[in-house]
């Protein structure tokens, strides 16, 4: 991988032009390739001219999620591309199933991610599926594998080019939305907890966000430690999932001031501090250290105001952000690290150990990532609204399964309805934990099958549900 | 112990008056006080009215090394003290034998450490000896036991009285000197590597001043991990004594640039380094960290220049100073830790945890005190010298064996010839190679009284050594 170090001061991700594609772009990028808006886009696009025999490689089409512009929700359009790719040594091309959704897709449609090239990019850095060819020089993936796929970005299509070291093998049990819901989210919790983390046995950790994919992930990987006490704050909606996840002080951040209530329960403060937020945050985390403490930084949340890049928002969080003085850090023998799985993608060997040892937790029943909800690509503007607007618990999932007829023509419905929904998003806080419940259940149920969820209207789900459980 | 943090404006620790004395002074400051010049202390300075049967509490004296103000060596004067100290619940009395010389008993002396109260202050963070006396409540002490002490200050002096939790057992087999020589540096070495550092199999560490008492600790510590790969930073007559240690790759500070030496054996970089240096060093550490690197700073020896505090030095080392903006460890996925065991003697459990592993690591041979010289009290002066100047290999350390009258006599031509000292030091440091392994020789067959060495004229030494091996 390119391993190129984004020099100092390029520390500002914001509207950054990187014009050179680095190595690692997926080849899923065809000479070819047909725009329409997500609404219209063709699932099975094959023109008529297919009859007349032209080699696959030309009839070849798949649909992928590309980031046409900095911006909203619009500016990630479904688009069928045409052209099979090739394959060069050492990759595999890999049938995409499900798709994680991830903080970094939202930075990066904002233009705040400069480990994203200019667009138009296809995005997504997780994704899980079927190896349907391999290169040559490839010995340890074969076709029909079952994989999920790390990548720097690329993998909302429906088929995607990866170095076969960017796969990992799907273990017994597990579905595509689980494994799409694994590698971004349980590594980074899992580098930061116990490589720069070192946790042990009798700490006490905070975890921000924790309903969110990392928080969740967090949280779970706490408890395969002794005694490990975990502070969580959370909307007081999702503060019984969490606590059920293993969350001991649930805090709700936005009616109570969090510092207060962390030091009422451990005057001392906290051993680790997991800090997605940024800005001011990052402050209240570093006073909040014992000594020996560790802060891991690992994003910049407060950055992520509103649709459109926020340049209030990004200012603030520009002038509050932390800072630290080494002879701080001496007198406080504190420790400060910065954790970001997209800037770490020369490190395979040092993922893909934190990768097995996940799996390994994962097949003693330790972890198991806890799924929000699934959308169609078509969905991805709620998809990514849902998440950015930090209404899910658990992961956000977009599914490559074809979209019935019948919900298409609702489409433009959900374009009006938008206002709409964000007042239910409360309501729906309040259903979601009923459903996550059932949408638990489900899970134990399903085999291999990738899960044929449909869009998320809370009393659709219901019904599933129920004949799911038939 | 007293808990109370340094607020951040208080970072620089330059000639802050500290008035209020902390909890954990030594109780060994008598009401009477006489003070004299080192070279003229008296031992037993027995008034002559003592033979009228005056308490034991009014007779007894005892020698103490007091900064009597910021400054030179000179600074710190040979005192007599009256009065024995009476013992609070928890306490115990230590009849001191050896004590070790640290970093910030130098920066103490200048008045660039801010954890020790205004002069007069007794000096000193660690010392061995014999538990002489216990207080109410003590159970895991008893008169007789040898002990290794740790304190925030006020060590060097014949007797101290210290919280029983301030003492460690000395275990079978080591000396006085290896007791005195071994809580510093090693607790700091192991707390660095293991807690911060979370040092594991294959690794790769910088240590600066890889012939310091930490830089030795380190180094053996770091032996105690498989296939960890030491970069040791040390002036050339140094480098055989380090390799020996193990330090797989010496680098001649003196006259290389050392992140180019690094470099062309691990282009990489490192996945830890240990900074004692400060100012650009820090800099450069943080640019030579691989991703997931840990650079923990534990010092500002660049700040230590010449005698007395140089204005110049402190200016530039705070011109330097590293401060680092979290988006930078973000992007770098890197992380940085301060460390000082003078700021952390809140935390006695986290300390004691690491002194017994430490111990268990010396009882099974894997970790011994590397002994550069042993002073008497009245040369503390240059004892420092020869530590500040860095013409040390491993620890300086002082005895309160009394000096012989034919000694004491000689002293003021160590005065005098303290400008061909500093011409001598390059010759005596390629001698000391030698001295190095005899006296490591002489360590093994020590029993259990404390080393009688006569101050260190390099000849007298050899002799020593020969005799002790017949």
């Amino acid at each position: 991988m390119s391993g190129e170090d984004a020099p100092a001061q390029q520390q500002n991700a914001v509207d950054q032009k990187q014009e050179t594609k680095p190595a690692e772009e997926p080849k899923a990028e065809p000479p070819k390739t047909e725009s329409a808006p997500a609404a219209a886009a063709e699932a099975d696009a094959t023109p008529a001219a297919a009859t007349e025999k032209v080699p696959e490689e030309e009839t070849f089409t798949y649909r992928a999620l590309v980031l046409t512009g900095h911006g909203g929700y619009d500016k990630v359009k479904l688009q069928v591309k045409k052209g099979k790719p090739t394959l060069k040594a050492g990759e595999v091309l890999v049938r995409v199933k499900a798709c994680g959704l991830n903080f970094a897709d939202l930075m990066a449609r904002q233009g705040l991610y400069d480990r994203m090239p200019s667009p138009p990019v296809t995005l997504g850095m997780e994704c899980s599926g079927l190896v349907e060819a391999v290169g040559e020089e490839v010995t340890d993936r074969k076709v029909g594998d079952k994989v999920m796929v790390l990548n720097r970005f690329g993998l909302w299509q429906e088929v995607a080019v990866v170095p076969a070291s960017h796969t990992f093998l799907i273990p017994e049990g597990m579905s595509f939305e689980e494994a799409a819901a694994l590698p971004v989210n349980y590594i980074t919790a899992y580098m930061m907890l116990f490589d720069f983390g070192n946790l042990r046995p009798n700490q006490s950790v905070l975890v921000h966000a924790a309903a969110g994919g990392v928080g969740i992930a967090a949280t779970q990987l706490c408890k395969t430690v002794k005694d490990v006490t975990v502070f969580g704050t959370a909307s007081a909606s999702k503060h019984e999932t969490i606590s059920q996840g293993g969350v001991e002080h649930p805090i709700d951040y936005r009616t109570k001031d969090y510092v207060e209530e962390v030091r009422k329960i451990s005057p001392k403060g906290m051993d680790i501090i997991l800090d997605p937020l940024g800005g001011s945050d990052t402050h209240k985390a570093y006073n909040l250290l014992k000594p020996m403490g560790k802060l891991i930084t690992y994003g910049t949340a407060n950055m992520l105001a509103g649709q459109k890049k926020n340049l209030l928002a990004v200012a603030k969080n520009w002038y509050h952000q932390f800072s630290i003085h080494t002879l701080s850090l001496i007198q406080g023998n504190k420790s400060v690290c910065g954790f970001h799985l997209g800037y770490l993608d020369g490190e395979m060997e040092l993922i893909s150990q934190a990768m097995n040892t996940i799996l390994d937790l994962y097949k003693e029943g330790k972890v198991k990532p806890h799924i929000d909800s699934t959308w169609h690509m078509e969905q991805v503007g709620d998809a990514m609204r849902k998440m950015q607007e930090r209404n899910n618990i658990g992961k956000v999932i977009l599914t490559t399964e074809p979209m019935p007829e019948e919900e298409k023509k609702e489409e433009p419905k959900k374009e009006d309805k938008k206002d709409d929904k964000k007042k239910d998003d409360k309501k729906k806080d309040d259903k979601k934990k009923d459903d996550g419940k059932k949408e638990e259940k489900k899970d134990d149920k399903k085999k291999e099958e990738p899960k044929k969820e449909e869009p998320k209207k809370e009393e659709e789900k219901k019904e599933e549900a129920k004949k799911e459980e038939k």
